[in-house]
Order: C-alpha cells, then structure tokens, then sequence
C-alpha cells in the first residue's frame, strides 16, 4: 500500500510500506477513506518530537472501513464505517478506568508516533473496541474527520477545563483549527463574549463567522486593554490558550478576571513565566490537559444532531495520493488560508 | 485602649489609642478575648504588604464579645461571644452571592489592613452580620481562633483546590502553621498518603504527630525521589504550596502525578517558573486562593463535634498585654518551636 | 394607589390601597412599570395557597423604578431601574449564605404571599440589596420581567437540577410557560433532543418554533412509547416535569434513561407514586425545587447578549388597570392561546 | 467441585458440579479461597429473583487465585491472588465507558444470577482485566471479601450518592451490613452526626462502635422526633435508606432537612409513596443506584492504609463446605447476630 512515511527532519516522501495486518485479537485493520494534517505533524516533520522514529507512518485522524478484525473485537464487523479516535484506549488499565484514556498504558497518542498512522491507504488500530466508534449510515463522514482529535482537543482541554458556563465572558488566544474548535464548541455552553485573539486577521474573520462575538488582533491592538474594556474591567472568566508560547500565555495571566480559568490547548516547547505574585490571591485556575478523547461520543452525538457542524473547519481537500501537496498548503496555512485539509481515497 | 500599631517597616509598639465605635448601622464593636499572630502580621512589619499604612493596629484573628452593635445587624446582640473572621463581607456584591468574599468589593481582607485590626481591646467589624459567627456557649474559645484564618485557609486554598478524595495520595510542602491546618483538615477526606515536606525537623515531628504518613526533610533528603519512592513513581494526587517561595512551589511540579492538582497557598514575592515543556500533556489543574473563609460554618462544625482540634496548631500563651514579647517568640518560630500562640485578655 | 386584592377564595378586586412605604433600612419602594400574572397567582385566587390572607395584594413578578430608599441600601438610588426577584434574600442568613434563597430565614417567596405583592402601583421589596436587580438603560424591560420568577424557576429546577448535558436528550413534560422557560434555558447547554409533551396542541406548536426537536400530544399519541421510539428504547437523560400532577410525574418515571434525572418543576397538592421496585437499580436522580433565583445575574447577562429572548413568551398586553381582564384572559389560556400577560403601568 | 446449587424457591444444596472452563478469551477461571453469603442470595433462595434459573450456583462475593487465564488476559496470570467483584463489566460499552457498570452490556450483576457464581470451588469470571483486583502479598484476605459488593454499595449508593460533606449531619435506615458499610466509609467524609435507626438493639450497638454518633430503635422510639430534636429541628443532610420497605423510605422523607439528599440503597420490592406534596418545595435529592464497582480501587487504597477497617463486619467463619450451616445462621441474623460471614475454602 501507499504511506506518508517520516525520514527524518525535513524528509518525508509518499511510499510504497506493506499494508498492516492484525497482531492482537484486539486489533482492527482499517481502510482509510478520509484522512487530515495535524499540526503536530507539521512538528513531527521538523523533528521536534523525538519518539518518532525514522520510517514512521504518520497521522492520527481519519474515517474508513473495516477491513479486518480480530477474533477478540465485538463492537465491530467487516466493513463498517468507523472514525479513528487519535487516542487508543486498552479499556482495562487504571487511567482508562478513570476515563484518562491519554495516559493508557498501552494506549494514549501512539498512532502515527509510536506505531504507524493513517496517512495511508490502511492503518492497524490496536484496541478496537475502544479506539473506534461506528459510523451509522448516511452521516456525512469528511466533517466527522474533525472529530478524529481536533474537536475534542479544543472541546475537553479549552471548553470543559476551562469550565465555560452560560453568560460567560471568554477569550480564546489563537484561532487556528483547535482554537477555533474551542471556539466552535464553547457555545454548547452559550457564553455572553467570546473573544477571538490572534495575529492573522484571515483567521479572524473565520472566528467572527464561527462566532466570536469579538476579535482582537494582537499584532496591531493592545490584546490585554481591549479585553479589559469588552469587560468592564474584570476580565475574562475563561481564557483558552490555544497557541503554545510563552507571550500568549502570558497573554492569558493578565486579562483572567478574579476566580477565572485559565485552560491550556497548547503544545509548549518551553517553560513559562507563571506570575503567582499577582495571581496567588486571585483565585485562578490553571488547567493542562493531553486530549483524552472521552467525549468523543457525546460531540458525535451533537454533529449528528446538527448542534455542531465539522465542516466549517474544512477549507481545503485533496485526493490521498496528493498528500504531498496537501503538506505544502497546510505548511504555508496563512497564506493558503488553510484551516483543515480532507484526503480522499 | 491599648492596641499593637505598625509605625512603619520594623516598628511597632503597644500603644494608646481611642477605642473603636460604630460608624455604619451594619457595624459591630467587639471586645477582644483572644487573638493571635498570622505570619503575614510579620511581613507587614517587614514592610512588605504597602497597603498597611503607618498607625495600622494589626490583626485579623480573635474571638470576643459583642460591645455595642449597629441598628441593622440582626444576628448578633450585645454580650454574644462571636468569632472573628479574618475575611469581611458585605454579603450583597457580586463577589460575595458567588461566596467568593475574598474579593468582597467592600470587604476582602481589610482587617489589620486596611482598617483597624484585632490586636487590641476592642475591634469594630463592619458587616457583622456576614462577618462574624456565634459562638454556643461552653465551647472552646482559644481553638477557635483557629476558625478566623489559618484553618479556613490550609482547606479552602489546600484541601477544598486540590480535591482532595479518599485513598489519594497528597503531599504538603511546608509544615507551618497554614501547612498544618491543611494537613488537619485533608484529613476530613481520608488520604491514603499524607508526606509532609519541610526542612525542619521539628515541625515534621509535628506534622507526624497530626497525621502525616511521611515525612521528608527537603534539606537532606531528595525530596522529589523520596516522593517518588513512596508512590511507586506515580507522584501525588494532590500537591499544596504551603510556603510562597519558587523551590517549593517547583518541587510540587516535580512530584505531581499526570491527572493531579497543585493547590498554592503561599504568598508570593515573586514569579515562579512552570514548565508546561512536561505538564502541558500531563492533565495538571494549578490553582490559587485567597481565603474565601466560605468554609468557616462547616469547619465550625466539625470543632463542635470534636471531629477538628484545633487546640493542637498553638504552642504558646500570652496575655495580650504580653504581645511584643508574643512577637518575638512567633519571629523566631524555629528555635522557639513556635506554631500559633494564642494572646488572652 | 391601586392594587389587586386578594379577598378570599374566587374574589379580588382592583383596589385602592395604601401606598407602601419604608418600613426597615434595607427596604425599597418600588412603582411598578410591568407586572405579569403567574400559574399560583391562579391558585391563590382559588383559595390554595392557605398563606395568603385576605386583602393581600399579589404578584411576586415585575420591572420598576426605585421611588424611595431604606439608608441601609447601597446597590440601589432613587431612580434606578430595577427587575424584582420573586424571591427576597436577606443575605446573611445560612440559607443566603449557601445561595437557597428558597428557603432564607427571613425572605424566600413572602411577595404576593405573605407580604404585599407586585400586582399594585408600589410594591415595597425587603432587603432590596439582595433582591433587587439593576437595569441597564435601553434594555427592553418587558422581557426582563420573566427573569422575576419564570426563568429562573425552569433554568434552576428543570435544566440545572436535571443536569442537562451537550448532546443529551431530554423531555419537557408540560408546555405551559414554565415548561417554555425550561424549553429556552435547556438551549443554553445544547441537548441533541428536546421532546416536548402537552395535551394542547397550540402549546406544542409553540413548542416547535422554540426549539423543541419532537413533540407528542399525549392525549392522542402513547407518550411512553413514542419518547422511546426516538430515543432508540434508551429513554432520555433528562425528563422535566412541569405540571404537578400524578400522571406527568409518572410518565416522567417511565420514559427516563439508566442514569438519567428527573428534575421535577411541578407544584403538587398531593402525593405520587415512586416506583422504587424498578428504578432502585437503574442509577436514578429526582431533584425537587423552589426557585432560588440564585441564577438570576446569569440568567440576565444571557438576555443582555441576545442568546436568551424571554419576548418569546409573552402573547398578550394590558394596561396595568385592566388587570381584571388580564385574568380572565390567562384564566383561560388554552382558548386564549395565552402564555405570559404583560401589564404595563 | 463442589458448589452451592439454588433448586427452586427454598431449595438449596451442595452439590458436585463440574469445574468451569475458559469459554472466551477474556475470561478467567479461579479457584475460590473466601467467599460469603449476600442478604441479595437468601432472596434468590425465596424465589425473589426470576433470572436466577434452577440449577444455578449461587454467590457473587469472593477471593481466590487465578487458576486458568484466557489467552487475551492481560492484567492477570496464573496465580494471582485476585478480588472477585460482584459486578462484571466488559470495558467497551456505553456504560461501562460512563464507568457505569451495573449497567454493562454483557455484564453487569450476573455472578450466581445469570452464570454461575462464587459459593464454589471454583468460578468462571468473564471479562477478568475489568472485573477482577489484583491482591498484593500479605494483605488481609479475609476482610477484602467485603469489598466484593458490600462496601462500593453502601459507599457509591449510600455515601456518594448521599453527598455526605465534612461538617454534615446524615442519618443511616438500617444498620445491616449494607447499612453499616455505609456508615464505616461515611466517616471518610468526616460527618458531625451519625445516626443509626434499627430495630434490633445488637445492631444499633454496633453501630454504635463502628462510629454512629446517635442511634434510634424506630420500633420503641419515635424517629422521627428523635432526629429533629438531635438535629435542632432541621433534619439531616443526608438519609440513607438501607432496608428497601415502605416505612423506611417513608421515615427518610420525613427528616430530611431542606437542601438534603436521599440515597436509596435498599433492594425493593413495591412501590412507595413520594409526598411531593410537602417535598416539591424542599430542594430535595432522591438518588437509586445499583452499584457500579467503580470504587472498589479506591476502596481498596484506603484499606491498605488501614483507614477502612472491613473485619469490623465479619461475625462468623465457617470451611466452605459448611455453607448450609453458614446459610442457616446468616438466614437466622437477628438471632445470631450475625452480619457477615466468612466461608473458606
């Protein structure tokens, strides 16, 4: 079969790789249909993570069918529709009993990092049961791609740590694809502002469209004075960092209001400045999180019925075979206005 | 009447001063029976706290009775035994319908801040009615001090912010007095593992003798590995800063389990480092507090059912006349083995 | 001024009545700009409610403009605008400090019941700091007045008991005003399926245009087995009863989900039947509740920002002195197709 | 082997049966070291409960030794001491994802309802990874048999549900085993008053000693009465209903504080009567559950710091093949006060 295969920092090329076949009784062999880029991936191509070896498939999102199955799986038969979860969950090991399903044992983000992922025509999913979840018939199945790891992500990281609830005031800083899923799913909670904060006004204009009932653009504005006048001076009650640098979380420290969350999506590559001399009587929470992909069901649910519509995130598609090129249009994603990007088979 | 006045940074003296009277109608004047010393006492007379202006009586703890009342107070009457609490609340602003009186718009901690304290004979406390608390008769009165700030203080900020739950593993970094009281009150939810972190070995015997299941000497023990040890490598569930300097509040970074919560209730001079490089995929919850004193009807009960002894946080009597020798031997809380003393009228 | 006076069971009138005034410092006067007529204004006048005493003026509901202030009130100034909660806080009792204000020593639902009402020219509130709530200018007011009473009691005692969840699916038994109010706020957390169940069609059209994704006469449709058609046999996560009677709140019974909650709005006069010999296996929550009106300052904030139009209620307008006919219109509200009567000074 | 064998209502006898086999390959098979004897197991023996099939072993409590493993077992191997819990959960469906076990798809309570159960030599257990507990070397095994059904059901059902908080004042109906495994793991949460309410004297004395601060013999004292006047006339935050009859459901509507929560435990058999005409107002909680397991690791926590002392409920030891003598005197408790009994093989 054909894979998007790693070699590298800085290589990676569209190969000829064995298709997978199942190991475990556990395992499902599944045909990739859709598939997407992660901006992790875009790391990954850099090297800046380091468990992924050279040879790797990569990629962690998709939908597809089920080619084969092992003799232990029960949720699933032959041919199903399925959407891949970016987590695999044993099912059996403490975390997954506490529903931490990104710190399985066996599991967590391995697909396309510790095992090969689904920028492939085929991918071997360990844990079926409870790494995939049905698709019924006739659902729009390119939208559900999203649900693959970038609404959840934005969803359990920056909406529910951050504890959104009705008449809120929140800022998400960063309105890239997992900024603007917290942005889309913040408003399962029906906050009062939501305020989208960025540096590129293309990636503006989509929050304003997806919702935002303000944005600020952090490059040409004062981020923290407009925050403090949407608010009356208080601030906000949610800020979402959805970048993964020090200066928007630092960002985030100066307009939460007093007993605020502060919810962190992003992946930090280095420490940062935590102002406790201000904050230590604040009464601020500060959350982290690693996707755990729980609620998977519940958002599944939401864009069936049609609370919740993937397809907003979408502004490119490609067939499989042109993933190549798709890499090139993600990887320049301000000036291709580029979002999320669908890979047909 | 005689009152302990701050003159300025390392001045102080037990001086005459005109004896409070009822400004608002919500006001109450208290006689003071007993009060105590919060380490925060010391760093006004250090000059640290700017808000505390030059003629400040200090104190924000103390049990007493009613002296005179204002028309509007409805709870209390002339010759009750109340408890002071070292949080006013107005119980009418936003702040305070959330229970969050810390930030009280008309209250907050302004006791021995930004009003007269209760290091005297008598103390005017406005908003009696959601400031203070009754105090049945034939009950302990020197433990109760406890009630006003430190006990409230080690639950809300330490216990209550960092869940807390039965059979967890928690550790408390710094046995002090604050320290203490968190290790009392986490108590309530029946820990498996209570590790009290410190670097003096007498408060460690302390924090033994009130529970603690280890303890460690940071000084000449590695901490972080001994925690580690103890948890089979897993790390705590629960982390509380109970000191307000960055090695400690770093330490609780370093023995967090993934899914854990660090609770800080130190007060902090100056920022600290938090390495979200490791935490930002390691499901941490951070939070800060400045004491509510939300908690003190439920921790007033668990006194009376003999559930809490608070008797056990004080170390040394004074009568209040005695209150600068009392800050001698509270500065120099080491060699004094000092926790709380207790100032009698 | 004129009031309408309750004078014993099936009698009242519009009187001319004493214009209130101060009685305690924490009081206001109120004149009344929009009032509405409520579900147990009915039962009052039927003779149910055995507190209210004759020539009691009723009504608990209303927007005003301040016209006289107790010196004890300091959120509040001749002039301002304000909406009346139903409910009166003294603030400083245990019950306002856990926010029950249902149940506040001195306060709870005394308008229109124990104390004169809103249903007059002047209305005085007690403890107005806690039970008054400021208008900011060039807000409709006409919509605010369901945030008095009807709001908060559908938001509080059928969405925020009933725990209703993004993607959930939930049932509204009874599609009268408050079973709306629990139809509009249910909105605020995005279930996937909202069955509405009346036996009045007009009720259920409305229903529909409210966001109601199902109804079901159950007068003419199995109730039980349609709501279980739609949900896959499952039943749903949340059922609302908001009625009062034995037969809603046994349908309620029947149509919950394993796990679900059955958060109950309905005033009963009399007993039901639980059916522990099924549900006591099936992970059962049933909530009851008096309104606390602790969500009013969410609710308003939702209404400032357009995500909540309480206007949707309202079907019929009167001038404030043609109350007696406003009456009969809502006494016959299935004929008259009322919901919700404004009556405007 | 040998096994105890329900033949019809009030027909039992160990019987030669023969050893059970691995069916699928996530089961184990394991040979039973301690077992005990359920009040859930003298109902089967009345004919109470239908599924339960002639022929069928009886028993869902137990320890023993893994003996035979499934080739997909992972947790486990031949030879582990291992903790049978009375609910089995396959990990991969709907509710056991909701950790919601009872409710598993595939399992649930069958243990010695569905297939057989463990008053044998030896027991099949489907899915082990998710149903079984690895027991360390030298832990008590004795008193671990408790935490097969007995202790997660008075805690999640009774304590968890109940809400039980520091400070609280609860009440327990019925102090049988179940009621007394609620009142030992209630005193995790540190409650101020503890009051047992029985029939029988033996009872009420222990619970006296396991931590009841208050104990009421409902049949020569008036309960009701008795709580109010413990309680200053506000009832208790919490009523655990632990009998499963009318009357007893009946007694916890009647002293519930406004605000509490009643968690039913009790198995029943008949409808009860629900006063929502007094209720409807009193901002009450009413909770069912079967018991989900899902705290069984954390019971488990704090059994092996010796903060949970599960001997306390054992009264009698008999060898495993004394069991219709053991049936005889659990079926005959009042008399012999017994609460559990401890069969071992």
């Amino acid at each position: 079969m054909k894979a998007l295969v790693y070699h590298g920092p800085g290589k990676k090329s569209w190969d000829e790789k064995p298709k997978p076949v199942i190991i475990e009784t556990t395992d499902a062999v599944v045909k990739i249909l859709k598939t997407t880029i992660c901006g992790t991936d875009l790391h990954i191509m850099k090297g800046d993570v380091p468990t992924v070896i050279e040879g790797r498939i990569i990629g962690h999102e998709g939908v597809g069918i089920i080619e084969e199955i092992g003799s232990s799986v029960s949720n699933f038969k032959v041919g199903d529709h399925v959407l891949i979860s970016c987590i695999t969950s044993c099912g059996k090991c403490d975390f997954c009993k506490k529903a931490m399903y990104s710190h399985c044992e066996k599991g967590g983000w391995i697909l396309g990092n510790l095992i090969d992922g689904t920028q492939a025509e085929f991918v071997r999913i360990p844990y079926a049961d409870n790494s995939l979840y049905a698709i019924p018939a006739s659902v729009d199945e390119e939208g559900l791609v999203m649900l693959s790891d970038i609404l959840p992500t934005g969803f359990e990281c920056g909406v529910l740590n951050g504890q959104v609830k009705p008449g809120d005031a929140i800022a998400i800083v960063g309105a890239g694809p997992v900024g603007l899923a917290a942005l889309l799913t913040a408003q399962f909670y029906t906050p009062s502002v939501i305020i989208a904060i960025d540096q590129d006004d293309n990636r503006l204009m989509t929050a304003k469209s997806l919702g935002a009932t303000h944005t600020i653009n952090s490059n040409t504005e004062n981020a923290t004075e407009k925050v403090m006048s949407i608010t009356g001076g208080k601030g906000v009650d949610t800020a979402i960092e959805a970048v993964g640098i020090a200066p928007t979380f630092e960002l985030c420290q100066t307009i939460i209001a007093a007993g605020g969350h502060i919810a962190n999506i992003g992946v930090h590559g280095k420490s940062v400045t935590l102002h406790l001399e201000t904050l230590w009587s604040r009464n601020i929470t500060i959350t982290t999180r690693l996707v755990d992909a729980s609620t998977t069901p519940m958002l599944f649910k939401t864009v069936l019925a049609h609370k919740l519509d993937p397809q907003k995130l979408i502004t490119h598609r490609f067939k499989l075979d042109e993933i190549m090129k798709a890499y090139d249009t993600f990887g320049d994603a301000a000036k291709e206005k580029a979002l999320k990007v669908i890979l047909s088979s």
